[in-house]
């Protein structure tokens, strides 16, 4: 047993990190577009026909040649005939024009005759016997969605790389597409090593401890939609280790070995990963906290991450260094995080040249936000993550902060109050 | 056809649906905790443990008494006798006390042997034929995590109405707790009316359009967790909505109709609603932009939302009242949400009285982030959502905000920058 002989910093580390993770190239699957919710699109989206594909009212009222109001009031009404009444549905090639003194009934989302160039709202106008009047005047294009005014035909809808949200669904729906493409699932192969280690439900004999940094990690894998390939707990043997290490390696896009990663434990992983993965580690030893004997490895294009088995620490390499991986290989944008402005109950340390990812409790008092640091800090304390409603991330050059001073605090709960602080 | 008689503020809009959203009650069901994330919890979950159940190591190194350290430097090391090596697993009943003088190796998470009180880093000592150097004194229970510090036996874990995150599910596990007491999924019904409506891969006419609302609700609601119930588009027939109402409220919770809620098309919907649900309809119209032909009515404990066709409309709907609903009817707390502070490019306008809902751009420049309204604003213009990477959501007590004012702004897909923007 030894010390480790250097830490990375945390960024270099990710930097590496996220150069390999720019190599991977991932195939993309045609899918559904009613199940895509969440998946990266792996193709641009262009608009197959303009967008509205004609003229089309925004609201229930009279289609009306808008010159033909120009000065309509409640008391100096302009009196049109109604001529026709359009639905929604009617094939536009088949409406009669207006003529001048005319007008058509025509319903939210109808397609308006030739000719007209505005529609009244029903609230201002006031049909009897086959006439209608009009108290107010429109101008050209008043509630008239134009041809092509969402998307004009061979305009891009959604770029590659986008990650689908409901509204892209929607509006690549409109184009009549049902089938798009997207990039396959990236393929997470999980390992636990430890030999006190046992599955929840077992019959657990004193000493041994239940794996709770696997369904922890899981759960996190499955948030980033990742296909997750389970290959169980191996007790602290080289042989054993490095078998699923195979396994992992030719069914996986990205490896993840929890336990072992300390200098400790006679240094079974790395030694395991070293002897089977071309070129090996890249480093071993960040300087993060917690999460510091994390190491990084790589197997042609398929990256190694040697991760504590302790569950926040596991969390934090995962926040600091998977997840950005995952969506690096997807070529896609981060999500964007809540993130709120608080002010520090108390001071806080950092010990020089680390990042530090410190859980806190934010609260609102009257009308400013209060983050109060959790007072235990323990790697393997998961009532700070379940006590915690919020991480501050402090940079390796901050030594700290003072009590009172504002800073940026990333919500992972609901924020507390009366009710739930 | 008539204008709506008076429109409901938003926010009372909103008090009025919690109200009935609270009288709801929703069965649990139980489930294995590994598939439990994003569920709400309907059970209190208690810690049957102390957790850690017995003094534990935090780093790699030696178990020592504390006091024995006391003085250690490099040029002045206490030396001890290494009695006995201790790995994780092993039952702590049957680890040998130590004596002062003696040390035992120890692993990262394994049980102290009784009299030690601290743990000094691999990194602080030097093993030589038995016996080891420490360089450095340590203070009783440093590196220690102590025996219930994480959490104590009867202690409570995770409340009732937690939404389920991954760290839930690591500090549940645990406790070995397999299964656990969830709320049941939400069953929400759909039905869409409207004649010119036409699923997404279906062969069109002119004037015939693809039914995009759907497919976004879908989304939504897949996002919110809800068992979906899809009763496809009905055309504007008051006997066919009458019958797919009835279906819907006999398999949902909350049924959601979309299109002719607006008052030109014949009033079907609404007047089915009332025909069929007691009390009924409750509200039409809401003071709100966009979506403010929205109703909202009850039958028994039913909540019905008649919401409009137009997909920027009805997803403004969903986001403004369907989504709290949902969330009182689970009685959890709304996620946190990301959401910036920026300044507006230009001045922007709010009608009296309304509750507004604008697309705006988010870009970064410099160190300050500037939100810019798009230009078109319809309830059908689904590149609003799209181009779109946030919403301004403006209060009905503000007629507008200057050009350069701070706003907050709830982003809904990632912020521009020079390479997405």
């Amino acid at each position: 047993m030894s010390g480790f002989p250097s830490l990375i910093n945390a960024d270099k580390a990710l930097n590496i990190i996220l150069e390999y993770a720019s190599k991977i190239k991932i195939n993309s699957v045609k899918i559904d577009i009613e199940n895509s919710l969440g998946r990266i699109l792996a193709e641009d989206i262009y608009a197959n026909i303009d967008l509205p594909p004609f003229d089309r009212s925004t609201v229930d009222g009279y289609a009306v040649i808008a010159e033909d109001t120009f000065g309509s009031s409640p008391i100096n009404p302009t009196i049109l005939k109604i001529v026709n009444e359009i639905e929604c549905g009617i094939n536009p090639n088949n409406i009669k024009p207006l003529n001048s003194g005319e007008c058509s009934v025509i319903f939210t989302g109808a397609p308006l005759p030739p000719n007209a160039n505005a529609v009244v709202m029903v609230e201002n106008a006031k049909r009897k016997n086959g006439l209608v009047e009009i108290y107010k005047q429109v101008q050209p294009f008043s509630n008239v969605s134009r041809k092509g005014e969402d998307f004009k035909k061979g305009e891009i809808v959604a770029k590659k790389g986008t990650r689908i949200k409901a509204w892209h669904i929607g509006a690549i729906t409109s184009f009549n597409i049902k089938e798009i493409s997207v990039y396959r699932k990236i393929k997470v192969a999980l390992i636990s090593t430890g030999s006190e280690l046992r599955e929840v439900g077992s019959i657990i004999k004193p000493g041994e401890i239940i794996n709770t940094t696997k369904p922890l990690l899981k759960a996190l894998l499955k948030e980033k939609d990742c296909e997750i390939i389970d290959l169980g707990s191996v007790p602290d043997d080289m042989e054993k280790i490095k078998e699923k290490i195979i396994i992992g390696l030719n069914s996986s896009d990205i490896l993840i070995i929890t336990g072992g990663s300390s200098l400790g434990k006679k240094d079974i992983v790395p030694e395991a990963i070293n002897d089977i993965a071309k070129p090996g580690l890249i480093f071993h030893g960040v300087a993060i906290r917690p999460g510091k004997t994390m190491g990084f490895g790589v197997n042609g294009d398929k990256l190694i991450f040697m991760i504590s088995g302790l569950p926040v620490a596991a969390m934090i390499s995962f926040i600091a260094f998977i997840e950005p991986a995952i969506d690096k290989i997807l070529n896609c944008f981060p999500e964007p995080k809540p993130i709120i402005k608080a002010r520090l109950s108390r001071r806080v340390a950092n010990p020089v040249g680390f990042k530090s990812f410190m859980r806190v409790f934010v609260k609102r008092i009257n009308n400013s936000y209060i983050a109060e640091p959790l007072r235990l800090t323990g790697s393997g304390i998961l009532s700070t993550l379940t006590k915690a409603n919020g991480i501050l991330i402090i940079p390796e050059n901050i030594e700290g902060y003072e009590e009172n001073e504002e800073i940026e605090v990333l919500l992972t709960q609901p924020l507390g109050d009366d009710k739930n602080g």
